[in-house]
């Protein structure tokens, strides 16, 4: 590799996504890593049986991660002026405004209001925004990137499965709003009441805690669930198909076998 | 857009499945979103914490969306004489006694019910119907139609699927019913009582308001929930392949990837 | 048609597979009318609240569809002589102790035995086993054969998905069995109990009369679950593929839409 | 067959994965049937109102498994020296140090310490590892690495299907956390907790244990229920094109369907 500026390089190894980056490189690792464990010590900080046996390691991790993620912030901020776009005070500023530098603010504010106004809930909710940074992570967003496009060719089709899917879904509570709307009040008294048994039968979940009790109800509802397999099979297969066509046009292309093979890096 | 009779840009503008619709206009634009506004007023008004709560809204909403759908009758009435089909009085006659009329004509009634006999459980039940107005939808319609003839293709191989399902679902039952009919009378004393524990097995959704106890009632319940994959599996199957040759149709003939990519327009 | 004699026509109306079949005659669609109205009644006698209403109704379907089923059981023992492979005494008497004929005599058996002693619990029993005559319905053995020979092409990857599944049913049992079996020893006591739980979880059935309560259990519990997604998912990849396959020979092959279309006449 | 020596049709013999096996010989089918039966024999003695009632025959069907899985041990200890990778006593040893070869050992263990120190709990447990020698029957090793193969190559896809699962899951336990968190302290009040709900929502399980309670839990409910089909759909489409590919490729290469028709033998 060339010898290059410091700014560039830098710029280079915060940007996995650009077309100068030379691969995942170790700070992004890093980064990565600092993610995902932040978001698992987030997570299990909200178990009180667990936050309070330790409570000193959940306080220095976190100051732990907001440091760090406080220097990708200034870092980012110094390489953003690398970008054609954001070049100069007011193409920072306006790098600062955009919605990923707005996710990377939200996740250094914990550490400040942390050590200002203590550790209370509002400051540990904000902690939890920092679960959106993993839209953040090299991989994630490069073969997601590649997903979105294979969904969004098929748009149509999957929009209008789930259209079909919510007329199911309201002409099944109707109806159970009228069979069993008598009989059990609590669950089935009122249309939008009938939806929660209707949406955990159509998607086939099934929690049991409401369910029809007359014949006639559960007629309806052996027939709701059989329409279920129907409406889960038509996305399936739309997805299917969707997901053929994407492999065999990336595995044609050149360099996408490559690409397609290290998502995990 | 050459200049045209009022009579006739109204049928164009109502009509917007016709050959000579110039896409999708506002008038369908405003009627569309009634219908589902409409729909989800009728759903919320069910719903007594929610509809007592503001009883003068829903009854004017129930005006406003009466008095839409009535507007929308009428210039029905008078757009159809263009349709070679319905010319002169016997013809709208002829359209007012077609099943989509009739359809449009229920969404009219509780308006004037309402007004006459008060917002009686008849006049509620009649709003609901408006639901089935969903099928008026531009994009809806047309979109299904291309749902519909790709399922209708495959529609012996869908139907021997829940052939064989029904068939599976009457075993399944029967066998239940000889195992734990004695040991649970109110769950599995006869074969239709044991179908409900057989559909809510064989489609996966799984209440859990019935069960069996007994080892040999648990073997079965566990075969059965092995032969409800396959039976899910076979129409998924089928539909994929459907849907397979439906997209590629659809994307290799002329103009086909313009009327798929705005089915929601 | 040419004119033939009456037991060759018999014999012809009698065999829906046959190769000398003049499509679907209408004894075949009265007897298949017989074995679907004698399943339904069969189905409800069990119910004690329908029959104990109208016995006689009950007594006297039953005695008709014997009849019926009698008749046709004559008439096959006299149009089988047609067959080459049934030829005389000798023949009719292979024929009467062939698998489908012996189904046919317990429809018929009901019959007597009910005149005889009665309507006991066995003769109710036997009753029952005029659902396997369903496999006698024209269409339905007929696109049962293809859905079976597409099937047998796939054996040998269904069973392996069979075979990985059943592993992973007596590890995720054995392992909820160690983490739990103290914990909850009703339901997760010995390996077999726990294979009760793990059968409903991998195929996301969830009945939810057992589950785990301890974080290590439901850690396990939820990882069976995500195995459950690709157990179920490579069958109906294999079966997608499968059926893609069939139906593309089948539409290629001369007269094959034709048959495939009208599975249901 | 040409003559050969003893130790080396031994070693053919035991060795049903090599080039040089005779197909799959009688020694190989009674081993694979010792497995089969041993793990049905340890997942029925654990339940103890089994293994109570024959006490005995549970000690001589482990003694008898035992002493052929010790003569197995020995007998793969002789042959093993046949293959050019082990030859000699340094070659013995470091196969006997290999995975396979200590998941035999374990196999052998239970025998001798069944007798040393009686049938102790630890005992009982040793024998629950035989389930390992699952991965010996020669078939379904043979077929598992064609799957296997098949699963690498759609590897990425996946992955990235898991994680997109995993951050929904996080996703969505953490906001039923914050809304329900409050309300059902017990099945919500911590992110991990709710991920219990979430796990079993999300693979359509649905226990049915914890489920929300409120109006704006139950929607967000239902609309993890309806992200779950889509993230079930995605691996089901990825498997079905995987299995589509490697399926063809597989009856396109010469001897592959010999191969693929007989994974059972």
């Amino acid at each position: 590799m060339a010898q290059v500026p410091l700014a560039v390089r830098l710029h280079r190894l915060l940007d996995p996504g650009g077309q100068g980056s030379t691969g995942a490189g170790w700070i992004n690792r890093v980064l990565a890593a600092s993610i995902v464990a932040s978001a698992i010590v987030a997570v299990l900080e909200t178990e009180d049986s667990v936050s309070s046996r330790a409570p000193l390691f959940f306080l220095w991790t976190e100051r732990l991660f907001g440091a760090v993620f406080l220097a990708e912030y200034v870092a980012r901020m110094i390489a953003v002026g690398e970008d054609p776009r954001y070049r100069g005070l007011g193409g920072r500023l306006r790098y600062a405004a955009s919605p990923m530098a707005l996710v990377d603010l939200v996740a250094v504010l914990p550490l400040f209001l942390g050590e200002l106004v203590g550790d209370t809930q509002v400051v540990r909710l904000l902690r939890l925004f920092r679960l959106l940074r993993f839209s953040r992570l090299g991989p994630f967003s490069r073969a997601a990137a590649i997903l979105l496009t294979t969904l969004r060719g098929r748009l149509p089709e999957l929009l209008l499965s789930l259209l079909v899917a919510l007329v199911v879904l309201i002409f099944s509570a109707t109806l159970m709003y009228l069979i069993e709307g008598a009989d059990q009040p609590a669950a089935f008294g009122s249309i939008p009441r009938a939806m929660w048994w209707a949406i955990a039968t159509l998607t086939t979940v099934g929690y049991g805690d409401v369910y029809p009790v007359t014949a006639l109800g559960r007629v309806l509802a052996g027939m709701t669930a059989l329409a279920a397999i129907g409406l889960i099979a038509a996305p399936t297969g739309i997805l299917a198909t969707a997901f053929a066509e994407a492999l065999r046009q990336h595995h044609a292309e050149p360099g996408g076998e490559t690409a397609g093979a290290k998502p995990a890096e």
